[in-house]
């Protein structure tokens, strides 16, 4: 096992592009920010690619796979079994994420970073297993350091291979809301109440049963403060495998289309890492998740969409993708006032 | 001028198909409501279009422009000429809603329902102009109620020639805010002043303007309390030719995309005058404007994108129509618990 180098994640901040960005958006046929936060999302979509007409070009949805030992738990409402049922349905195009990619011409590649059961090969699937899901946390790390390792790079030299400007993350393992809810109580330092849901349908009571073993595995690993340490000890290898496809994204500086609340944990490991990878990304959506909304407060990320979604897979970001393309279609296409002839508010 | 018959609009409501269709979104490979507010979206499309697996059809989008007499009295923040020069630029593609309509495949149709202004014909564009320009409803009624009849009856039988099952409604009218605001208080109660808002962008000076102008305005037509007598008091040609293609797009049981606060305001008054209209509405956003909030919560109808657009044209119904289509395709796409050998909840 070698040494993980994380790649180097420069401040894209350019004041000089900032302004032409915003002079050509003002300048469209239309009220002064009269487009809202769509303006917003086409001044940040500009500046991730450096371009006045910004073009979207083969976006990836990588949706990342793995089982988790804490699962035996009891922390979610799912049997562990749908996490390897629901990449085969991802594989055969019956999920949502499937349908939604399809939609939008979104290619779809599923990873199994570490699920519980071995897939037989094929198109859009690409193996990137550490191992037959994490350890439970509530009695060890979920990872070692090696093993942690191992997956963001794994997660690294995927997209490294993708080709294409923008990266949509999608994830499935059930059990991964109490990992992104540990991440978070962990790294941002909420109370883990706060930061636990439902997950995929948790009744009141469920939910307080959850809570109670994540603040008992919160106090196991009391000692895992470093980001790398925390995703070591609470998991999950398609986490893992996502903070290290956050970061060769942000290198490469491509649009980062960050999905919901594991997802965003994701982004948060990154984040604490290498603080400009944010710079790329934007929010698809805010979830039902009470800690998603702490999360990207967290992150500095407005979401576009609030549909009340909690189901992961990348079907938030495959929901907001054609948001992404009207940004810039507004600023590669709309007419100026002068081109169109249109008088400005103070005309005669 | 022949009186104004309006078509019958039936109540939609279908306890047997609601049951088949909240049955086959809850036999989808997701947690139980896991897609949130699309779920609720999929459920009201299958409604209008009676089908378990809906296709929305050859879009149209159906932009209504005029003018109005009381734009003279200084109530927006841009000139007058500013419509027949969005008209224009709707009609040679480089306007917000010409860029988003042709991203969407969403067919633009731009109605002269009473530009102060004639244009050349061309593809794209109908003329069905009832004056000028409105009168200024500060000093008489916006129109006569022929006019009134005739724009609405105009509507009417533009929708009844596109094809398709799917209407977006946009419009363009400097001064047009100030008649929503108008039918808002009237039609509903509200005081002007929560009511008005910047429009195309007053300060607040200007704003409080325009309010003690509608105040004025109010008063004078006190007695126009009836929905057709209001909306001809207060004006104007584009949205009561909205009315009408709300009142046929309704009876056709088409898909109705509604916009932003004007647009929604066309929409009150079609629901004052046929109430069951509202069953066939999808509310696209909620728009920066403080009437427009008021507005769709008195029709009950519940925004999908907050966006803090204010534009106006159709820009944010082109901007949410890829949910729509999202949430057709779960519906008639995405397998079931069942065929995808998926554990449900309650599984071992």
């Amino acid at each position: 096992m070698s040494t993980l180098t994380l790649p180097p994640v420069v401040d894209l901040h350019d004041a000089a592009l900032t302004g032409r960005l915003q002079h050509a958006i003002d300048n469209k046929t239309k009220p002064l920010g009269a487009l809202g936060r769509l303006e917003a999302l086409a001044l940040r979509i500009g500046t991730i690619l450096d371009s006045e007409a910004p073009r979207l070009a083969q976006p990836q949805m990588l949706v990342c796979a793995a089982d988790h030992g804490l699962a035996a738990r009891g922390v979610s409402a799912y049997p562990g079994d749908v996490t390897w049922q629901m990449v085969e349905t991802f594989l055969a195009g019956g999920a949502a994420v499937s349908v939604l990619a399809r939609q939008h011409g979104l290619a779809l590649t599923v990873v199994d970073c570490g699920v519980r059961r071995d897939f037989t090969p094929r198109d859009g699937l690409v193996v990137r297993k550490v191992a037959q899901g994490t350890a439970d946390a509530s009695t060890g790390p979920a990872m070692s350091a090696a093993q942690c390792a191992e997956a963001v790079a794994n997660g690294m030299a995927i997209v490294r291979e993708l080709p294409g400007n923008a990266l949509l993350l999608g994830e499935m393992g059930i059990g991964n809301s109490s990992v992104a809810a540990m991440l978070l109580a962990r790294l941002v330092g909420h109370d883990i109440e706060a930061c636990t849901g439902a997950g995929t349908g948790l009744d009141a009571e469920g939910r307080a049963r959850k809570a109670r073993v994540l603040r008992d595995v919160l106090a196991l690993h009391a000692d895992a403060a470093a980001p790398l340490d925390a995703l070591a000890a609470f998991g999950g290898f398609e986490v893992a495998t996502l903070v290290g496809a956050v970061l060769q994204a942000a290198e490469e500086r491509r649009v980062i289309v960050v999905d919901g609340f594991i997802a965003s944990a994701a982004v948060l490991v990154a984040q604490a890492l290498r603080p400009q990878v944010v710079q790329r990304c934007v929010a698809a959506h805010v979830s039902a998740e009470p800690g998603h909304a702490l999360l990207l407060a967290h992150l500095g990320l407005d979401p576009l969409l609030h549909l009340d979604l909690r189901l992961g897979e990348g079907s938030g970001a495959a929901l907001a993708w054609p948001l992404l393309e009207s940004a810039c279609a507004v600023l590669r296409d709309m007419a100026s006032f002068e081109a169109a002839g249109v008088a400005r508010k103070d005309a005669p």
